[in-house]
């Protein structure tokens, strides 16, 4: 139950911040995320084919900097509660405030939006944190010339795999252009979709083994909040697919022609997790159906050793009842062994009847 | 119940309307809402960059100078029983007689009409009133060049934002054309879908809570209640989506690309409205399931209470039936210790049944 | 059950008809309603701005006359069971045989065909009869130059109101060619609909309350039919709508550029129509699912007397059984307040077995 | 149950002969249908305005000439075992042998293709035989210029009545060509269709009532066997209504624009069959639904019945075992009239009782 | 259970293997099969119209030769998990590292891509294994001039009936060029699938048997398995239609003209076979509702039992137990046949009782 409760939070907390924002005007910047704590912190991934470097600027102004260097940057912006913060650096790139509007707001479904200078992408993180729970974060990234920005809510992410083949120069990700490292963030985030599959699959597996034990309410519980959290999660990964789509038919200058050839695979993923999810769904539903028919059994186990109890018993006591009856003239009672002889008739009677349940198949 | 019968009332009203009509020609003009109180009150809203002024028109010819006034006019009449006033008001802005038939039709489904010199949009208010129920009211607003003509059945809306931002200069409206004004209405709108959400979200989860502590049937009446309201609320929110898709589309002179751009964020939010009233749907549908599975659990419980009882007892009391015969020769009667043996057994199967019940887990 | 069988015959009635049809060649003209009664009779209503007269012509011939009249004639054929009847009169119209065949299938299911100088329709008047049931009646219409000919099976129809506005004068009617007649008949058929619809609320309502008060077998039953019924209306009515907007889209000459404004506002209405069947076909399901989860409590209940009494008194008739077993050797028995002690403990499990209940809220 | 049997074979059997295709070569012309029995039978029809004469050539050879008769040439071949046979009619008719394959295959599903010189089509012929059981024929057509060639698998047929009107001159056959013909099975066969949609309303009404009156686990299997037979019968019926609608805009020679016209009819008639399909589908889900809900109805009922037997009896066997216990001091035993203020309350609590369950509804 | 549980790894070991793979660049050819044991191994069958065999190069470079060999080649590699082994071949060939990767992905959703040399596939081998269970295999083709290489898991496949017609020279494919090579391997693919339905076929046969027999909780379980196996099945089976279709629209010059004519009959039976699947899949669904309402009718037939025996012994039981109460007082203790009296008064009850359930039909 705790668990339940942990993760249906964030669900509800986006919503209620939604009364925050009401009344405002459109392109108003609000993060609609958890304020407490956290400032922003930027870090710079400066590279290209020979070197690499990792710069942590003080000062705003000097993030400005790599945005004309010739070399390949990835800024990285952690936190977005600093709503000032987030618009300097959205003023210093070129960036259209309806675009800085959604980059804090949490609640944006996932969206690829093409503008003259940078392609503006808002994704959800999914992955499964130290508490073994699925965790999911509004994360945004800005493709330019020859720079990337990337903004997300915590330090927790699912680019380590990126930035290691950045620094050790893995793969051809050093060699190639911004759309690259765009491309391989956005294929990071999908590849971690696959975790997500993977968590719901083991979840599935793990009731479908207790519901067939022991159905117990707890579980049917638990299965509703599966469904639950299969619905939303698919909400944020469902649309993916089609802007990933979307990309690949894109004419926008900045997606090189060699990188449509990787999304083309991504895409192959987006349609191979979405059948998945579809699965996953059907199969929770089809373990509530399992739930209700093992209550179902359970019930009619429960009828049967009732009725055996009482078919059996309820006749012989009538029996007892009969020679327990104080009538002046019951010629049986007087009899030498009329006692032994209704006792073996009762055994009998016992006898019968467990016989008869038996080809019935109750016993 | 009482609560439920409240809601209920208005769909009722709205279809019983309906035979008033009946057999009259197409194109007249009748109010289908509750004729009863109110007359209508126009207030306008005149303002551009540099000034502001709320006037309230005694006479329906002043109304006329609004339209040609080189500042942006927001009309608002509130109140739509008295026809004759919405006839004339729409002779005086040049409207067509289908529209003014629209407009007074409150049954009139979301749509968007474009004409040679004007938009006209119906839509459906959503919001929670003071009763904390479930309110929806016809809103009908027409967008000339400079003018924006709003009709509503009561005074209570969702556009209290929108006028404070105008009022106060907040945002960029007051230096926008009357288009930004209806855009940041339609905005309104669709922002307050979002509360009815909230709204829907919270009973949900109210009914899970209920439903697990003890199903009764009140419940699974207010679930079925919750269903009824989110069938006809998304038949109301729906078409909203593709209605501002199509103005998007639009080539209408009066829809400035400015607010395009703004309207298709408002697409987004439309979007995630569609989505999320979806998930509600299907959750409202899981409550149900849930309901029934905690139905049957109960039962499971109270039939094992029963046959607990009666598996222990029935045999113990046949026992005692045997040695309550009255047969002349029973030796066990007479022996020294017999009652003694007899209720140690007894005790003994007593004990019995209880590890038995145990190990099935019935206990 | 008696209305039950009542509005299933005409359903059955048509299926079995279909065999007379068998091996016929098509373009057979073959009433495929019921032939007893009514032959058919002829009502012209012949009108322009200035005057309006009925005619009921005794001959066939003088029909002819109508079709070249300057005025507007409205033809109204009432019973269809005389094919050569339909056939002469098609003959005097120029009307192809298979619109004939068509005409008088009342199987026919919505369709609007298009030829040279005439545009067939073939629509389902839905009305509630004098005995309160659903009544479906098959016409045929077609449009001609200044003409509109209208076949109907019976007498009974829903074009009361449309008579009375040409009658009368009323509404733009009489100003206006014979395709804004067809037009208004369409209307009204198509606003009757909302009449069906109101039925549908009506009786999803009642039985809404019986299944909430008593879920009995009959009511299940009801429900049943009831989803039937929708089913089938749903049939003749959801294609109307695709019809109506066929006609907006269509070049055919015959249709005004002015009627196909009016014709969006029915489509309008057609649109309306569709969803509500929809909800109500839901909240027919909803109604069943409300049925069984009724039944289930009901069944709770019971199973809870029943627990309730056995298990309070089965233990208590166990101890009664005790102390009339006839041992010799029972103490107690023998003491002086044996029977006051074991009747105060009695009363004291009863109690206890009470207040138990009580906190399991079973009481 | 024999029945449902009898009518699981021919499916059956289709699945299981797939395997002695498997491996082969595309285009093997391989019989999949039951071999036993018949040799193929050819019998022709060849008529004009004029005449009519019915011919069963002996030799292969005499087929020939039919081809390039000037008359019209129904050529019917009955049995499909003999391979070698429908190979020799192929070459004759310059007969394409991926169209031979399709001939012999009778699991093929329903379509039309379309070469440079004929036309060809497969369906299946459904009609209720001797036995009141649904049969399923595959019945393969080829229009050639002045000749149509039919294959079927068995005598029987629902062709008796083109047989009829080209026999006895009835309607326009005789004076049209090869494609009206051709048109005229196909409307045979689907006419048969509204037959097979019959006998599914007709068992829809049987087992309604059966449910109705005594819900046993032999009518759940009936209602799932009728639901299978839908299922597949639907699958042969579907197809034809878009095979019929590309018949309509095919520009292939051979097909007439007047038969196009009847074709127009024929679409008509399959969409009305789709419908109604579709309707008899949810009414057989609805007849599960139903069966459901009487068996429960059931349950409470047979519930009810223990619950008021035990509860009224339970307590007073009680009473009565109070007085049968053996204390030796128990004064009311030995009032005068202790007995009859007993036996006088027991039956006060049983009309007590009574009246309780009575104000319950129970009785 | 045991079958259960070996189905279900493969599944299970292809979404683990996922983990593996995250973090790294895309393009990276990684196996994600069962690693153990088999190393790859290469057979090639060469032929043409006069000649053909069979050979087992033992150095890859042997396999170059066969590229360019006027005769036709089919290149057949076992075994996946040697990446540098099919890298190489890879290179030999010209193909692309994405679709190498997507060679050895085990994971591969089926998919055709056409490249400017080359045609390559993915596609999933269904085949009932030695074990009676369904396995399903990767397996990759690419379709060059005059070569044909496919990839696949292990030893066990479904072209044996390729190789024999190659070999023996069946039918017209050692007459035809390597595109109908590539369309016999891809028809013998589906061919196959037909053996899967059949295997769904038999499974839904043998439970409908068993669930209308003896409701156990194990057949609830298998149903839900075989429920999980069409949902997985069905996405591998499912896109094949859809490739095929394009592959009969592609213009790409590999494809002739004479092997797009077998491709449409292709087309046909992936039609069929995801028809057929849909119908297995309602099919299982309809086994769990068929599986309720039988444990619905057992528990019904259960409760009866009780309800008669509890509804005739209880009273009977209680009368025994008022002629067992000891007061002095009781008259008819005293009389002589009071005993006998009672004893029939009994009996009478007895037989009423039979007589009312026997009315009820519930004996």
């Amino acid at each position: 139950m705790a668990k339940k409760k942990k993760i249906a939070k964030p669900y509800l907390r986006k919503q209620s911040k939604r009364h925050t924002k009401l009344g405002k005007a459109p392109g108003t910047i609000t993060y609609m995320g958890n304020r407490e704590g956290l400032s922003s912190e930027v870090a710079i991934l400066e590279y290209n084919e020979e070197s690499c470097q990792l710069h942590k600027p003080g000062i705003l102004e000097q993030i400005q900097a790599y945005k004309d260097s010739p070399k390949i940057s990835w800024v990285n912006i952690v936190g977005l509660n600093d709503e000032k913060f987030v618009e300097k650096i959205g003023k210093q790139f070129g960036v259209n405030t309806l675009v800085l509007e959604d980059i804090v707001n949490t609640n944006q479904r996932p969206k690829i939006d093409e503008y003259e200078n940078y392609i503006f992408g808002v994704f959800k993180m999914l992955y499964i944190n130290e508490q073994e729970e699925l965790a999911g974060e509004h994360v945004a990234m800005i493709l330019l010339e020859r720079c990337v920005l990337v903004f997300q809510e915590v330090q927790e992410d699912v680019f380590e795999g990126v930035r290691d083949r950045v620094a050790n120069k893995h793969g051809r990700i050093r060699s190639k252009d911004s759309d690259y490292l765009f491309f391989a963030l956005l294929d990071a985030i999908i590849d971690n979709y696959f975790v997500v599959l993977e968590h719901f699959n083991h979840k599935i597996e793990v009731l479908e083994e207790r519901v067939y034990d022991n159905p117990t309410s707890e579980i049917a519980h638990e299965i509703q909040s599966l469904k639950k959290e299969i619905l939303k999660v698919r909400r944020w990964i469902f649309p993916v697919r089609e802007l990933v789509g979307r990309l690949i038919d894109s004419e926008h200058e900045l997606i090189g022609k060699d990188t449509k050839l990787f999304l083309r695979d991504a895409l192959d993923h987006t349609l191979e997790i979405n059948e998945s999810l579809q699965i996953y769904r059907e199969m929770s539903m089809s373990l509530m159906e399992m739930y209700m028919s093992n209550i179902s059994n359970k019930m009619n186990e429960v009828m049967k050793v009732l009725t055996i109890m009482a078919s059996i018993f309820i006749p012989l006591t009538f029996i007892a009842g009969i020679y327990g009856m104080n009538f002046d003239n019951m010629p049986e009672l007087h009899t030498q062994y009329g006692y032994f002889v209704v006792l073996g008739a009762m055994f009998l009677m016992f006898v019968g009847m467990l016989v008869y349940f038996k080809t019935k198949k109750w016993l």
